[in-house]
């Protein structure tokens, strides 16, 4: 494996696990007070627009990481959604 | 310009400029309680690999989105570690 396959291979589960803790937190606490949906909403758009970028190149280390995180950062976004109506 | 090209692009532009209303929202309130600062460390390390990645493969597009979300989320990572303590 060449030094940019390892370092992009990292970076890519770096990037792409970077919601869970944030999860974790929303999921433990039921408190999410502080932090943006907007965040996650433009999150989701972009990593579902890379999933599609990846399906059209026909890449499949691009459809799965994005795939991921479209999913890891919905996930959160039910959160806030969910979360932010019992804080009401 | 091609499909692919365009919608990359917007990709790019969502994913780059996500943290711009977290950070927005955590600069007027002042608070970050709810925010996991783990999530932004590890967002951190992935887009500075990203960035090292662009150096190597000198692609100066990688380059210049991972180096502003680099900036970006350092920026939202120094604002919960300010907040953080005034709570305490």
């Amino acid at each position: 494996m060449e030094l940019e396959e390892i370092i992009g291979t990292l970076a890519g589960i770096f990037t792409t696990g970077a919601a869970v803790p944030q999860i974790i937190k929303a999921w433990h606490t039921k408190k999410v007070n502080d932090v943006s949906p907007y965040m996650f909403f433009v999150l989701i758009m972009g990593v579902s627009l890379w999933t599609l970028y990846g399906i059209l190149l026909e890449d499949v280390p691009i459809i799965i990481t994005n795939g991921i995180s479209t999913c890891l950062n919905a996930t959160m976004f039910l959160l806030i959604v969910k979360y932010k109506r019992k804080a009401v």
